[in-house]
């Protein structure tokens, strides 16, 4: 027999990580509730056609892929044959699979909104918190099954929306003690310099190359330009506007100076100025900052995108998101605005385990472990048991009559905080030791008086 | 453009929808908290070894595996396709699929006690609650995707265990507000009854036959056995004890009886006879009965079983489990024994749906809907939203300054329960007007008051 083992780049969650993980994840879908976002779940599986040719390329070859069921049956044979010398050449084979694992949170709801557009009353808000699955090379902080949490709303063209997604970002880093910097940006704007470099064909080249500004620098970004076939006088314009800085109030006067003229980037600028000069930050550290090399590689953004940056850490961004104009044109629907956001929930989990930010409460698991010392003591234990937990109390018996030690061993490492002693002493006295693991405090407590005790916070409901 | 459609057999979860399965979700997880269970979260997929030959052959038919990505690599075609033989003559091959779709929970446990055994404190006490994927041919009811919910305890053969879980059914469905019948038997008194019979190796056999007793009548279940090769005799003998009735004491003496001089009947009559002495329901409407008819067909199962039952309702169990010896044997850690329940929470949400019981709190989202009425008007809103917020009040800013009556009916059709109006008058004498939309009453509250208003309830932190 063979070790068993997982499959490479998934990971399973142990006690602890799945408390701190519900931590940021009921946080977030706590603020996505304040704002007035509803839940949306979706299945794993789509169908094949419903996500291929969505992500480009590449994207199309991370799909996980799901096999057909019934593939043993010899009379297919020849037909799946057919059907699988097509996905040898790398098309795809209704014979083979029709079915393949959500790669992102957007396209099925595109899909959901198309599906059910009838019936939904519009702006339509939804949040989603689900896994994803991608066929990526693993690596550190890479999975090949990891989280995605996206708050979206369709059927509005109100900046409204975008102030209130800002300020969702806001609340969120707050209620989890982590100062960030959240950046924004207006695609107009940069499709407005596209236009004046030649072309809003250039558009696509250009995102992609300043969306790596941070990573490569300023000289390859010009060289991946170059590349890109743009002339040295349009790469000195983007660099002109690369070195945009300052103030908020200074980048958007020099914006307007650049763009005297050009109505779509106008357009770009008052936007940022309105979400920047309605939307403030209180009681955060955080921040909040026009960054105009922020560009956000994908394609479908056509207004305001965001980003969020951790302050004080080395990592890549932990959320982002933006302004499309037609999502669900995809499926039949054209002509829906919307706006979201997406929280990176596996980076978030990084930055506050490095920062130590999670609260001392979130492990909290078993408060109190009743050592068993016979068979009527058990009993009374079991009683007792049972009062303290419909007082919301979470405790357990030790399955076994065994030496003290072996008890306290167990206490310890399932860092259970109380043991309670109900030996045949204690049981005639109509008593119970309570003894706080942590303090070394004992105390006698009375059967009726136990369940007033305190054990230092009451399991949350 | 094709119409988007779902992949048969799958379903998208509305916002309601969510709302109600979580308050059937939380409740089970607070409970199995209260009793010392850990959370647990294993991965989708699963090496395809892990799942394969686990289920019988009819259950592997129905594993969802996942093609291997790369196949669109030409210089792999050959090697693939030696493969793909294999695939369509029923057996799989590493080069066309090495991952697969978890199945049930109870197999990726076991995998996760395998590889972890050394570093976990025993006995080791897990709650599981995961979506699972079946390609079972869709049907009412039935679905390719949907959730499981267990917990489980191994390492330990204390009948204190088989206590706690049948405690632990107890609690959830009082909370749940929904009567059950909580069966119980013991598989070592069926297995006295397949010795009595000719033999152990029909222990299976008759299982899987007693178990179909309520769907298809004791006719067709004697008719099953004969096929199964059982002598009238012995089918006679079966009969017999399946008629076994009355109160739990006298199917107990009437057990003690049939099985006089038979060990490992009278082991398993004890430990029945234990937890319907110790196990008693309370406060409740629910009843425990023993159920000698009781088999359930998984063939792990070799001490106590339980299977739950709504009262009231016509449907098939809402939950089961059971102990056995040897789980992880299967993954070269053997002599694990333990024991566990699990929730059929699908059906269970059928039959609260049936009966009406999720209680009415469960749709709340939205508390209050400002009305926009202009943009100083808008800009004051968004300011005492945020207040609201952080005090927990979910609240929303309509999108636009539409007409009245189109932002009614936007709050009309999410189920707002409050308006608030805030015109020009209003922001001049620092008024804001509330109305809630069922009673039709209105009031107006200053600025600072709001905080204090009462909306019926606050949002759940």
């Amino acid at each position: 027999m063979s070790k068993p083992s997982l499959p490479q780049g998934t990971r399973d969650f142990d006690a602890a990580t799945v408390r701190k993980r519900n931590y940021i994840f009921n946080t977030i879908k706590e603020v996505f509730e304040l704002y007035g976002f509803q839940p949306l779940e979706t299945p794993a599986m789509e169908n094949l056609e419903t996500l291929m040719g969505k992500y480009g390329e590449e994207g199309d070859k991370l799909i996980f892929k799901i096999l057909n069921n019934g593939l043993d049956n010899q009379a297919k044979a020849d037909k799946i044959k057919a059907g699988f010398e097509k996905v040898m050449t790398g098309r795809s084979s209704k014979d083979i699979t029709e079915r393949a694992l959500r790669y992102d949170l957007t396209i099925p709801f595109a899909r959901y909104v198309a599906m059910n557009y009838n019936q939904l009353t519009l702006p339509f808000k939804r949040y989603q918190l689900q896994p994803v699955w991608r066929a990526d090379r693993p690596q550190k902080g890479r999975y090949r099954e990891f989280y995605q949490c996206d708050a979206d709303v369709v059927g509005s063209r109100s900046l409204v929306n975008e102030l209130e997604l800002a300020s969702i970002y806001a609340t969120v880093f707050q209620k989890l003690g982590l100062p960030v910097e959240i950046r924004i940006n207006n695609r107009k704007i940069l499709s407005a310099l596209a236009a004046e470099c030649g072309g809003a064909e250039k558009m696509t080249d250009i995102a992609i190359a300043i969306d790596k500004l941070d990573k490569i620098g300023i000289e390859k970004v010009n060289q991946e330009l170059a590349e890109r076939g743009l002339s040295q006088e349009q790469i000195q314009l983007i660099q002109q506007f690369l070195e945009i800085s300052g103030s908020n109030e200074e980048k958007l006067a020099r914006l307007k100076t650049i763009f005297a003229g050009n109505s779509t980037a106008q357009e770009g600028i008052g936007e940022l100025e309105y979400i920047i000069e309605k939307f403030q930050i209180s009681n955060s550290e955080s921040q909040r900052s026009i960054d105009v090399t922020l560009a956000r590689g994908l394609n479908y953004y056509t207004g305001t995108i965001f980003e969020v940056k951790a302050l004080g850490v080395q990592i890549g961004s932990i959320g982002g998101g933006g302004r499309y104009d037609d999502l669900t044109g995809l499926f039949g629907v054209p002509n829906v605005p919307g706006v979201g956001i997406s929280f990176g929930v596996d980076r978030i989990y990084d930055v506050l385990t490095e920062l130590n930010l999670f609260p001392a409460d979130v492990y909290s698991g078993t408060r109190l472990l009743f050592f068993n010392l016979g068979v009527a003591e058990a009993a009374k234990a079991f009683e007792l048991m049972q009062e303290l937990r419909a007082g919301g109390i979470a405790c357990e018996l030790f399955h076994e009559t065994l030496k003290f030690d072996k008890q306290f061993k167990y206490a310890e490492k399932k860092g259970i905080p109380y043991v309670a002693i109900l030996g045949s002493q204690e049981l005639e006295a109509e008593i119970i030791v309570i003894k706080n693991l942590q303090s070394g405090v004992q105390e006698q407590v009375t059967f009726t008086g136990l369940r007033n005790y305190n054990f230092d916070g009451r399991e949350r409901a």
